[in-house]
């Protein structure tokens, strides 16, 4: 069981876990602000006794199998000797994700993450949220979703015996829809978009006492975005890439990342961060314009790539800084070269992503191309969804 | 690099792996035949020195990590020492697949196949045959499908870098052509079913020297499938189930997990091979009726389970042999039962299971509730394709 406390990334104060668990609270208590079409104020950060945790593990994570995150349980948030082996095994990710590919003459490494147990990025969240809430005892999760961390939630729930509510806008996809309801959840399609859908999945469990997972909301979808990192760190044999591309919708997984390589170079694990590359759609593209203008304007996200389409990233900030403090940059992508990029991305790999993976690749092709990158320097791609959860896709990269 | 030889299911002749791999032949040389709406005659089978084997491995193999065929050399029929480690990884299948679940009351294990590279079972044949089309040298592979085959040939020869050459029938459902054609596939649409699609295909790789991977046809393709077993006997460690229900189309699964088993147990290192037990649709139940009648007779399948829907199973005799051999039998189930099951089953696993996987679990609830299953008997039901491959059924399962 590991020792940790949160911290509010706004106004930095401190809190203990009963603090703020014990209460249902997922904002800093302080200053934390959930409005309307705006990025989230004062997410909170878990965080641990690193100096302790370097000291008594030493590298030991380099000989662990990836996948399973409670074979390093000091660096997790929950108890997880309070679980069976089996249901644990029930959530075990992938152990081999990562492999090189000849792209554009170029080897570069994939990170595949579209054979997850929900094929998506976002089950690293759900299983964290989900371990969380069994510990806290708490038999329903409710999430509000545009469609792949609905069907995350859904499924994740559904091995562990849960029950998930699912909180959609009226205009969501019926392939999507189809996904999050074929586990199980209890689906509520609020009339409006996912701003609405966002508050009434918070007041809904508030009322009844459901455990929250509303994506940057909850502190441990970051937390559990976090073991990609990990899994990267374990089977890269701590030999990580100069450069991670990564697809930026709400900015959770960047920010996930982040954190999982800020504590591996603070456990001095780890010499150099990577530098994060945020790959956004040209119509989905706040958290580039801030980087560069320092400030948000909302504006009405369009796109094809809808895992990352956002207007307002609730999780801007973090997103941001992550980029910021690896020296990264910010890349958008327009939905015609994300075609064109998942269609050459498929058929040279062989592996079936979704269009917001696809734009990691178009981000990549563009920096390449623009000279962005320092020659000779590694690359990994971060593909974050299955393509067949998005068949509209496929029939138009054949097309 | 193992030694093995070829030898004829119908009249028993042997062959050395040059007599038919350098001539491209696939069925037996003195008895083969393929003729229409009927089951493949003169099946080969890959047989090794298993005496030898047994001697210089003992049961090393308990101690091999799930997945990786290469890992045990000497039961296979091609030379993993030409390929790199790298296009290995590439075609790696999970390394936990398999879990409890408690269904109904009672524990049982679920096998996984479902986030296999393509998503289902087919993979463990395309890798096989992939592999032995480079070792000859050949860069291009056709086949015969219906859907879940060709996705997974494409896939496989995506990642290996190799031209895949998929021959469908007419009718074939567009989320299952766009699948196939996402990879790259060069799509030959036939104007005509299955059969004729099947024929095309040989005929054309014959006149081309590209290599053939039609189901059953190719015994590789069988040689392929029994890495399922292997699978299954490392992550069990070596305590298999009482019994195994397989879902049955053309066949080649169930007969293909046979050998399996069968070589484990020649081998000496299970006591016993668990039962097996071929699930079928009513609509499609060819490999039950032999079973009963000893007598084939066509009859053109009807069943959503589009998996396993095969009027004329290519694999019939050896299919019917796995199960006569292990004291299984055979049992099929409606579409609607088909429908039910795969509902609960989802929602009480988090599997996303298409219908010819819920169709084993519907045998299972039968079998179960006509106490055909030994009482205190472990059992195994074999998962093989997902769920997002027929976003179809998922809809069917929540309306």
């Amino acid at each position: 069981m590991s020792s940790y406390y949160y911290k509010c990334e706004s106004c930095e104060r401190v809190f203990l876990p009963n603090e703020i668990e014990d209460n249902f609270i997922y904002l800093c208590p302080q200053c934390g602000k959930a409005n309307k079409n705006e990025p989230l104020g004062g997410v909170l950060t878990v965080l641990y006794d690193y100096e302790k945790i370097a000291e008594e593990n030493a590298e030991e994570l380099l000989f662990l199998e990836p996948g399973k995150i409670w074979h390093y349980p000091n660096l997790w948030p929950v108890d997880f000797s309070k679980f069976t082996l089996n249901d644990l095994d029930k959530i075990t990710l992938p152990s081999k994700i990562i492999n090189k590919y000849r792209l554009r003459g170029k080897e570069i490494f994939i990170q595949d993450e579209t054979r997850n147990p929900t094929l998506s990025y976002k089950d690293r969240a759900s299983i964290l949220v989900a371990l969380k809430a069994m510990e806290l005892g708490v038999g329903e999760i409710a999430a509000a979703s545009t469609g792949n961390a609905g069907s995350s939630l859904a499924g994740i729930c559904a091995r562990l015996g849960l029950t998930s509510r699912i909180y959609v806008p009226k205009n969501i996809p019926l392939a999507k829809r189809i996904q999050i309801e074929a586990y199980g959840a209890q689906l509520e399609v609020v009339e409006g978009d996912y701003d609405l859908a966002f508050d009434k999945c918070l007041e809904d469990s508030l009322n009844n006492n459901w455990y929250n997972r509303n994506t940057a909301y909850n502190p441990l979808t970051i937390e559990g975005k976090k073991s990609g990192a990990y899994d990267m760190f374990i089977e890269l044999e701590g030999k990580l890439p100069d450069y991670i591309f990564v697809p930026v919708g709400d900015g959770v997984i960047i920010s996930g990342l982040y954190k999982g390589l800020w504590e591996l170079s603070v456990m001095g694990w780890i010499n150099r961060i990577p530098k994060l590359i945020a790959v956004q759609a040209e119509g989905s593209d706040a958290v580039v314009r801030y980087l560069s203008e320092s400030t948000f304007n909302y504006k009405p996200a369009a796109t094809i790539a809808d895992s990352i389409s956002a207007g307002a990233p609730r999780n801007l900030y973090m997103a941001a800084n992550s980029v910021k403090n690896t020296n990264g940059f910010g890349i958008t992508v327009s939905d015609e070269e994300i075609t064109i990029a998942q269609k050459e991305f498929i058929q040279q790999t062989g592996i079936l992503c979704e269009p917001s993976s696809a734009a990691v690749y178009a981000g990549y092709i563009k920096a390449l191309e623009k000279n962005m990158l320092n020659k000779r320097s590694s690359i990994l791609l971060l593909m974050t969804g299955n393509g067949l959860k998005d068949l509209e896709s496929l029939k138009n990269i054949i097309q």
